[in-house]
């Protein structure tokens, strides 16, 4: 059920910037994510880019361009009016702005005069830009939406309950901490902290020090885009109205933190030290041709509470967005080794789409603000391969003693073994999505690698 | 144990603001916080004020004014800069800017040469103002620091173990909702929200309505001054001086929402529909007399580790502030009646200081900005009088039958029983510090009123 295509989907659509038309390429023409970044040689301070292939359009340098470019102008100016948080309706100002940075930079286009020209003043390579984060995210809610991901995580503290009764009712989701969510390249410093009194000796109290379990989740992150007034919640047919566009997120936890901390009020500084995002915001525009369904729900689940349960969500609220984690030690990288894969998944399997989020977010009257970021939770599958995160993906089913097992170490081709992060270690997280018949749209890659405490 | 004391806190200085020196008000010159308003007669939007007496005095009104007056203004452009968050140095331009309003306003002064001029064009009657909230807030995160809520709460749920094994090392806390913190006065509107099955029915599955157990919770907030960088901890020894002062914080709660959604990741829309502040800002330096120890343990009670224990905080981490909790039904409203008193008790009575909460929330290097807010938790003491919300107060123990006796409801002056908030209630919360040989320092009011969802 993809009725929003029309010929910006199209995949014989090729732009003037070759790069762009590399079948390999996440950015070709039908993507256009925005990002923040700055390239030297135009500010001190963080612009609005567009990424085309290898390339960064710069939209905030269009004044005294050609007619085509003040379109452009006009367009932000009315809709977008800079970075940061503004109550403006960024999706109505989206569908245009797409539209005419398409007829801009469309292989057939007669928008631009002297390309060569326009390339010097408007487009800089990917590799001059620093990234930052693409709003001033006000608030930062984290939700829990993967059954496979709740039912793991379950087993491993409550074996014989490990789905909570209210999952299947309550897209779970608690306040994560906006301040410290970083933008992909940001190196993360190992969190210290409280860990729990050692089990064989509860006298001894607990101890300070570097976290000892540290962990990535695979996550995708959506930004909003209008929000609501306090007191007046989004319904859930209009949701989806109110995603300004999707990234990835890395939430990276303590998870030894986590078990001290987390009774009675849930996680705080187990996540709180560094949240990592992709740069790129991928318009819901542009992953219009990877819709999915929304809800899967087996024959004995409970139909969604009716604020919760949309025809067109149902089926179309998914997106089938394959996404993977890599792996680079710091003694692979000296060695030349290349990142290994430690997982890979999609996001089609979640069991709550984001327009529930939504709906039920603000079912109180909670209101979302412009830039405000939804994270969905760990993104795990069905299967051992698309655990997202090392709790999951080392855990190893619980002993015949009733215990938990040892956990299965993951051996990276450096010789090395991984239960949790180490310091030096990178995670990579990537995912792009292909269809037959549409070009692939990507999302970049979102990065950290881990220094010592 | 207070050694920040000086002529500033002398309860002899007077006011030539007459409302000042009364004995009875909230905010003598000794006092002067400073809050966020709009007074139509001098601006479309908030500016910023000190309250004095009856009084505001204009703060963002200083160009062209006297030589005084421009002192002011010289330490608010170079400290404060409007409002809103900004990586300056609060207190380091509070302190001045205290004694500078202070050589203004007192009785003998005679830094204004004509005072019914100055009170025409800087000075405006309470009751002329709108209040907002003094800062953007970024993040509010909300602590668990009473250990009479904590207990007694706990033992609601949990009747042989109330408190959890973690309470006593670690400041339990969890990240708020920021958007929705509201100014007093500001209706509440009723959320809506899921709640269980009916415990005699679970096949019923869970409802979808209008809350049944809304509570209000006690507070002291208080909100950050200049923060610090991601990766760098504050310690427990410089933790006070990222204080920028303190509010009253009614941390609206719907009891049933929470019971059905707080597994496993804490509260969630039972909390985020609304929370309400108090308009001033308290400042630390005009609290300095009231300060207390810090740090309450019994003779078994565990020694906090390092990184939370503090000579000074320990001696004088505390305050004294008596704070009290004031319902008026709309029926005693419309039949004339006065709000009643619910509850009465102190601050000083935390187990937690916060030196403490914030020496453990970036104790993991997570960054606190500047107006980010920090919730204390429910303010409740040790007697049934203290307890800061009606989870507490209409709680009546668990009966022979191993099950929770009915809730004792509490009788209003018009008849009406209260268990938990009605439509047309108003909560107000009160709160001053009082001590021989010094002036009482008021915070004012924090009060809200219930509409129907």
């Amino acid at each position: 059920m993809t009725t929003g295509l029309n010929e910006t989907h199209d995949p014989n659509l090729k732009s003037w910037v070759e790069s762009a038309n590399d079948p390999a390429s996440d950015f070709p023409i039908q993507n256009l994510p925005l990002c923040a970044a700055n390239v030297d040689r135009w500010s001190s301070g963080s612009q609005l880019y567009a990424r085309i292939g290898d390339k960064l359009l710069n939209l905030d340098h269009l004044d005294g361009a050609s007619t085509a470019l003040r379109g452009v102008k006009d367009i932000l100016d009315r809709e977008v009016e800079g970075l940061g948080p503004s109550h403006l309706n960024w999706l109505h100002g989206l569908v245009p702005l797409r539209r005419v940075l398409i007829s801009l930079l469309r292989q057939d286009s007669n928008s631009v005069e002297d390309r060569e020209d326009f390339e010097k003043h408007f487009l800089a390579d990917v590799s001059e830009a620093k990234f930052s984060n693409p709003f001033e995210i006000g608030n930062y809610t984290d939700f829990y939406a993967s059954i496979h991901h709740a039912s793991t995580v379950g087993a491993m503290f409550r074996p014989d309950n490990a789905l909570l009764p209210n999952y299947k009712h309550v897209p779970i989701g608690y306040h994560g901490r906006a301040s410290s969510i970083v933008v992909s390249g940001t190196d993360i410093r190992r969190p210290r902290g409280q860990q729990s009194p050692p089990d064989d000796n509860p006298a001894a109290g607990p101890s300070f020090g570097p976290c000892k379990l540290l962990d990535y989740e695979l996550e995708i992150g959506a930004f909003i885009g209008p929000g609501n007034t306090l007191g007046e919640p989004i319904s859930i047919a209009s949701a989806r109205d109110h995603i300004f566009g999707l990234c990835l997120l890395n939430d990276w936890s303590a998870r030894d933190i986590q078990k001290w901390e987390y009774q009675p009020l849930g996680p705080f500084l187990a996540k709180n030290f560094a949240s990592t995002i992709s740069p790129y915001i991928v318009t819901l525009e542009a992953l219009e041709p990877f819709r999915t369904a929304g809800y899967h729900r087996g024959p004995g689940d409970p139909t969604p509470l009716p604020y919760l349960n949309d025809e067109h969500d149902r089926a179309a609220g998914g997106f089938d967005i394959p996404l993977e984690v890599l792996l680079q030690s710091a003694e692979m990288l000296k060695r030349g080794l290349s990142p290994i894969r430690l997982s890979r998944g999609s996001f089609k399997d979640m069991f709550w789409s984001f327009a529930q989020m939504i709906a039920h977010h603000t079912s109180n009257g909670c209101n979302l603000q412009p830039g405000d970021l939804l994270g969905s939770g760990t993104v795990s599958g069905p299967t051992p391969e698309s655990r997202g995160c090392l709790l999951e993906l080392t855990w190893d089913g619980m002993g015949a003693d009733g215990k938990p097992k040892p956990r299965r170490p993951i051996e990276l081709p450096s010789g090395e073994k991984r239960v949790f992060l180490a310091d030096g270690d990178t995670v990579i997280f990537k995912a792009f999505c292909e269809r037959e018949g549409f070009r692939r749209i990507g999302f970049g890659e979102c990065r950290g690698t881990i220094l010592p405490a």
